[in-house]
């Protein structure tokens, strides 16, 4: 019964992200080689002549063609939602304005409407910036913050999440001299208590295993290289350990180690760094970034608009593939869940 | 000529380290499946009685012999130089008191006097404690510090090394909350100059290429996530940059996947864990550590004394293996330059 099949297949909508950045060029990359996910179907918001000239340009083979909720999609096409009509013979690659700025915010509204009305499954960003956005008069400090505004969410947070290690970041884009105040205990077991939903939502492990990491070298030796492990992050892993196997504080230099041989599930990280260092190290070019707490399911590309090397050819779409395919399971675990 | 080779062969002191951490039963290990090292034979400086009592106990058989310096060495045998005289029946394992503090401090001591001697080319060491060496009245912080002031030196550094990734760091054991107000341009720039001598004299490198890590999210962002940047690490890279090819600050999350993929030979690291998180998940068993800037070659494992499996016969000597190779490594370097 090809055609009940058809019918049931889930969309997800990739936004093409900052036009003049490499994300039309990874967009295509991904069509050309769609990877497997069960019963999901990507389709594009963006600029169907912004793909095209990339198509054209960049030598990547494609046939681009439109499409409106209720189409039905030709196999083998890279169907667009056209959301913006860019004149490309005004714009070069590498220099975002007012222009390409509001038109990739469209397409984030524009994917974030589909959803509630249910013509998509969830979202795939390619990458956009904070400059972009302002130059077109919209305030966020990046896709995260915008999404928790449209989809009216309070408590968010970021997820990296590879084959090989998940964690996720109590504090993110902080000095570090300031992260040590930055951190409260309820902001942690805030942290601790969404990795878990998230482990058993969308990525369907029943009893989750998550580690806290310590704040200072060796955890902080009893007070020796610090007190936060005493005084703030230990009574966050003792205010949610009714709530999940949470463990730590443990030492930071030996506990991703620990999960990337299977002994957790994901790991807590409290600053940028500590989690990011050993996150890239194993998944540099496959890595996604998943926004926990909201009520859609969106993954991200883990890199950024790459304006330098915009057009040029050369831009890697490993980690939108991963974007898509981590996209594909999660909104499959949460139907299960549902049914 | 099997004589004049031996004669040649360059004496390497393994101290014993805590005799009832997993000192003894890691030597009684790496002598078991000594790794080959052109020209270079190991010897202990430790106890007899103890290294004879692990062998038993843990069954690990051995031909354990004494040594004094001006002795043959029978190949397939344990010389150990036997330094203390310790009451075997009266220890337990993984428990430290006064005497097993002093035994090992004396270890430490004989070592660098042999080297002196030129009976011994360099040292390698196994785990002590701080605690155990307080017990018996040596205030330093580890065994770095102890070498320091037995040598009279001022400036030095600790570098993890492995195959894969070395790195330096500016600060240890500081507080996280503590890491940004402890650095300035000099001691960067000290340590970039330290690193570089290093990698020329001790690792045969002629042109290192060091990368120098930021301390923020990003490197700084151009001062949006800390200034420290702009303002304490740059000038440290520009007042270096005519002695060595050194580079950065580069965003800290993705310069230890550079190294590794052949872009520099070590990183700098501002803080503790920014190097140990990278260093641990590559080189979590084989691991070593180095100390640079003494008159001596002294490399040691990266591991404690283990106190909670001392005694279990469950000990990794990958680790020692690893230090002794490097530090004839080390050596022969040091003796191609004098030739």
């Amino acid at each position: 019964m090809p055609d009940g099949v058809d019918k049931m297949r889930s969309l997800i909508g990739i936004t093409m992200g900052c036009p003049v950045g490499i994300g039309p060029e990874i967009l295509l990359k991904f069509f050309s080689s769609l990877p497997e996910a069960d019963g999901m179907q990507p389709v594009v918001l963006g600029d169907l002549e912004v793909i095209r000239h990339a198509s054209t340009t960049l030598d990547i083979p494609a046939e681009i063609v439109s499409w409106q909720p209720g189409d039905k999609i030709k196999k083998g096409t890279v169907p667009v939602c056209n959301l913006s009509s860019l004149d490309i013979s005004a714009l070069g690659w590498g220099k975002p304005n007012e222009i390409t700025g509001k038109a990739m915010a469209v397409y984030i509204e524009e994917a974030v409407k589909l959803i509630g009305n249910r013509v998509l499954s969830g979202m795939v960003t390619c990458p956009i910036t904070k400059k972009a956005l302002s130059m077109a008069g919209y305030n966020y400090p990046g896709h995260t913050e915008m999404l928790a505004k449209l989809t009216g969410t309070k408590h968010y947070l970021m997820m990296m999440a590879g084959r090989q290690l998940k964690v996720t970041l109590v504090t993110i884009h902080e000095p570090l001299s300031r992260v040590a105040a930055m951190l409260s205990t309820e902001k942690i077991a805030k942290c601790i208590t969404m990795t878990a939903q998230a482990l058993r939502q969308d990525f369907g492990l029943r009893n989750p295993r998550i580690a806290v990491a310590g704040l200072n070298p060796h955890g902080g030796e009893q007070g020796m290289f610090g007190r936060e492990e005493l005084e703030i992050i230990t009574p966050a892993v003792q205010a949610t350990s009714d709530e999940c196997d949470v463990s730590g504080p443990w030492a930071p230099d030996t506990v991703f180690y620990h999960a990337v041989e299977g002994r957790f599930d994901a790991v807590i990280a409290m600053y940028h760094d500590q989690g990011l260092i050993p996150f890239k190290l194993l998944h540099f070019s496959d890595g996604v970034n998943v926004t926990l707490g909201l009520p859609i399911v969106r993954t991200s590309v883990d890199h950024g608009t790459a304006y330098d090397i915009a057009g040029h050819g050369v831009a890697d779409s490993s980690s939108l593939e991963a974007a898509y395919v981590m996209a594909a399971q999660i909104i499959a675990n949460r139907m299960n869940k549902e049914t």
